[in-house]
């Protein structure tokens, strides 16, 4: 394997250093990927095929300047090799998966600039002073989640001037005032933050509140320029920079970067839709709090999603008649497999004792081009469709309409696609089975005193509705802060354009105008999981500074 | 090497197995060492010289039952090889130094209790709730700075219920409230609290209020039980457990927990002498704050320690006019010396790049015998004298009176010995080889208006008076919160019974009632510096377990 690697790397090498994009896209497969993360292309890019490698190359390779490549070894994670090399300006390292002497897919992915490596383990400094001088921000985060924050602290360590603001009173709670029963529902391995691992003693799955916790000291702790109790008014470009009006804890101030990062999350917009008629107390599910408020009340979830069943199943937990009503055929997979089949090659303490690093594991995810993965994803699922036979013969019995995406491709592929339309079950699903959560099918359209009217006409009684019924796409906060023209200049943000339910074509790529330059100069969006909050903001970061170094 | 390590340990395996003490020890030179922590002596034990050894055997040897040892291979520190093996109640690993195939130092540490495994990696569970409920305190500790802290995070691990008590209203203020300008003198990889590391950008010398912060953060998020503004008024052993009664923001609260600890710090009662007369603001360089407040002042600094030194170079920065009062010789080393001839082989990025973790390091410092470390220590010292000549030359000019210890075995053995009587040098040496810091013989026995009277006779003008000498014996908390009596059957506190300055014998092998039971039942004492603080916790924390798990 190693040797065939090294050949190849050989041969690639050779053919960049002759400048001969032909000769290196040939040692592609016809349908081979080149992924690269910054390192060439100065963004996340992904060429598909021989011809648009080669035209990618023939675009970047004189600027690049790749030089140095090694191989470093076969993956821990056993799925092609890793690599290092350096170009120009820095240093990057690759992930490469050969078929038959040829490239199936490469990743090139910058980590650090020459020159402007972060002041980290052999780099750090000795001293440094106790007092915090606050330069005047570069770059204004508005969002401080754990998007903002942990671009916020890849900034601080590359020594950019970033202010993160956030609305809310205190970091962490846009997580601590979701609903109480909140958890996590991907599993540790897969959530730290850059630089600073949770303790090992944390469960796999952690309750929001200890999430939020750790999101407010580290905020602290990498003494980030976070202002709390800030809400962004409004942004204007100006000048190829911007000028952006925020009001901190009620006073209006106006900052002045040259670059806006929107970290605003994807749950900024709630899609509450319209209900005729007045009766029951009716919250996006944004709004629930807690289901002990509703013991002995009659309840009504509309939505089948996670934030549905989270709430239906603590509605009936705190004694509530609790009836879901399912708009759509949702995917359902039980955590347990989860962990088993998906996760836990990459994420997981079996990985991690084989080698798999937090950062081999992202690097092994990001190596695989997403036309790829829903081809890649459909066994596993097929795998957890034959395993969990009884689950889904249960939820059909129990009328509950559920799917592994249009193209059997599952939880991520839909993620990816849409951001939402899955539930990871932890338990709700057997409730749903066994009838203690009752299942309808519509919404609630109507509401007459102490009935709800469901969109097929029927009733129910009802003292609470709580919409789960999502939100809004990312884009909406720059029609909301900036203007209308530029988010319709920018487009939609998510989605990779797979012309699947809520995810329209053309087909790009790489997710959309996520942690990339967009059509609005100067104007970028970040955020996702914990996981993508943690690994993109590393390239998103490079991307800023490099435009610090060159004077944007 | 390990050749002869896996024959010598074969053969002490199989003199343990069949319970020849005799044999066992004849393995060891005959001045050989045996140190223990908990593993079989339950307690933190030093045996030195076979009959020593053999004797600790015969007593602890049918109770521990040790088996499975195992050579892990050599030390990555080069110094000796590391151990695997069990006993009856747990899991123990050691280090190993032979020379010419007999045992020089054996190291014994008990790591875990077999069924009380902390819940960690593999063992970690998968879900907790969002609620926090507290049990009955089995342990108190009195004390909230690092030690406390450190050890209530290993007892919340184990399952041990623990509340800590901190008179201050932040954690983190006994660091926060020192003098503005205190860095730590010790290199960063050595001060690491358990559990989360420090990110890897932090200086190698932190500023007091990054410390401080820190172990806020940590209490929070390693969810301790940690009151606040609590002070311990006293605490009374009542039927083999103990009452404790402390005012909680002003509220008596009384508490009854089974163990009581003192993490008290050994700057709890600050040396000030008397003095007569009336005139110049005087301080305990525990009052000090900022010297900006004295720009102008005339200064004098009583005391030639780490404090004397930086609060003398702080007013003399701020435009203060400074003179240092030396009382008594004191070991002065450069920073970057002791970076790089002590610390540095085991803590620094060399000794973890070379595979020294954190953990290994501390295994291999805690297997130097005590008696041991000042003849290791002496040549480090004289190699430092050489290398450093210039700045010795130079105090020695300007009157300054230094030493590398009575047996010229250096700072880490004073520290041992009597915790004080050294200034790491970062800088203010040279401030008083170029009399920027002037320097006189004595103390201030008077004030007189505007003059201070030094002991000698002479007079200076004195604005301030800062009295940087020291502090009382921790078992003086002993005495104060429990009863003179108590403090008095305990005996000192820290210090080895060396014999030398403000250390009398008799020689005891370990530090006198550090981590270990004392002649009062149920009361320990725990704290020291950061590297202390987290490797002892450990120790401490496994001995409060079992007696839990004993019913004691």
């Amino acid at each position: 394997m190693t040797a065939v690697a090294q050949r190849w790397i050989a041969s690639f090498s050779a053919a960049l250093a002759r400048g001969d994009a032909k000769a290196a896209a040939e040692l592609f497969e016809p349908d081979g990927y080149w992924r690269d993360l910054v390192a060439f292309t100065g963004t996340l890019h992904t060429s598909e095929g021989r011809a648009s490698i080669r035209s990618t190359l023939d675009r970047t390779l004189a600027a690049a300047s790749p030089t140095s490549w090694t191989l470093t070894g076969e993956s821990p994670a056993r799925d092609g090799c890793l690599i290092r090399f350096e170009t120009r300006l820095g240093r990057g390292i690759g992930h490469l998966r050969l078929r038959e002497g040829r490239a199936w897919t490469l990743l090139t992915a910058l980590r650090e600039l020459k020159g402007h490596e972060e002041p980290a383990g052999p780099r750090r400094i000795q001293y440094v002073s106790n007092s915090r001088a606050r330069a005047k921000p570069y770059v204004v985060i508005v969002g401080g989640g754990q998007g903002g924050i942990a671009l916020g602290a890849r900034l601080k360590r590359l020594g950019v001037p970033a202010l993160i603001v956030e609305k809310k009173a205190r970091a962490g709670d846009s997580w601590r005032q979701r609903y109480k029963s909140l958890c996590l529902h991907d599993p540790v391995w897969y959530d730290h933050l850059p630089y600073i691992p949770f303790p090992d003693h944390w469960p796999v799955f952690s309750p929001k509140d200890r999430i939020a916790d750790w999101l407010e000291m580290y905020v602290r702790v990498m003494e980030l320029d976070y202002w709390t109790s800030t809400e962004c008014l409004n942004a204007r470009p100006v000048d190829g920079a911007w000028q952006v009006d925020v009001l901190r804890a009620g006073q209006p101030v106006t900052l002045h970067p040259t670059h806006l990062v929107l970290a605003t999350g994807m749950s900024g917009f709630p899609s509450l839709p319209a209900v005729k008629g007045s009766g029951a107390k009716v919250l996006h599910s944004s709004q629930f709090g807690d289901g002990a408020e509703y013991r002995g009340k009659k309840a009504l979830v509309v939505g089948s999603s996670t934030s549905a069943h989270d709430i239906a199943a603590d509605l009936h937990a705190s004694g509530a008649d609790v009836t879901m009503l399912q708009r759509a055929s949702t995917i359902v997979v039980r955590s347990q497999s989860l962990l088993e089949l998906a996760w836990g090659r990459l994420y997981s303490e079996q990985a991690l004792a084989a080698g798999i690093s937090t950062d081999i594991a992202d690097l092994t995810l990001a190596s695989v081009p997403f036309r790829e993965l829903p081809k890649l994803q459909k066994p596993l699922y097929d795998e957890i469709a034959r395993r969990d036979a009884d689950l889904y013969a249960g939820l059909m019995r129990a009328g509950f309409l559920h799917d592994m995406g249009e193209d059997g491709s599952g939880l991520h592929s839909i993620y990816l696609r849409r951001g939402a339309g899955y539930y990871i079950d932890v338990g709700a699903s057997q409730m749903i089975i066994d009838g203690r959560i009752k299942l309808k099918h519509g919404t609630v359209a109507a509401l007459d005193g102490s009935r709800a009217i469901l969109s097929g006409g029927d009733a129910l009684p009802a003292d609470l509705v709580v919409f789960a019924t999502g939100y809004g796409n990312m884009g909406e906060w720059a029609a909301k802060l900036i203007s209308p023209e530029v988010a319709g200049r920018v487009g939609p943000v998510w989605g990779l354009g797979s012309n699947t339910k809520n995810d329209p074509g053309p087909w790009v790529g790489e997710l959309r105008n996520m942690w990339k330059p967009t059509k609005q100069p100067n104007l970028w969006f970040h955020g996702g999981n914990l996981m993508q909050s943690r690994h993109y903001s590393l390239y998103l970061a490079l991307q800023l500074k490099m435009r610090q170094l060159g004077g944007h």
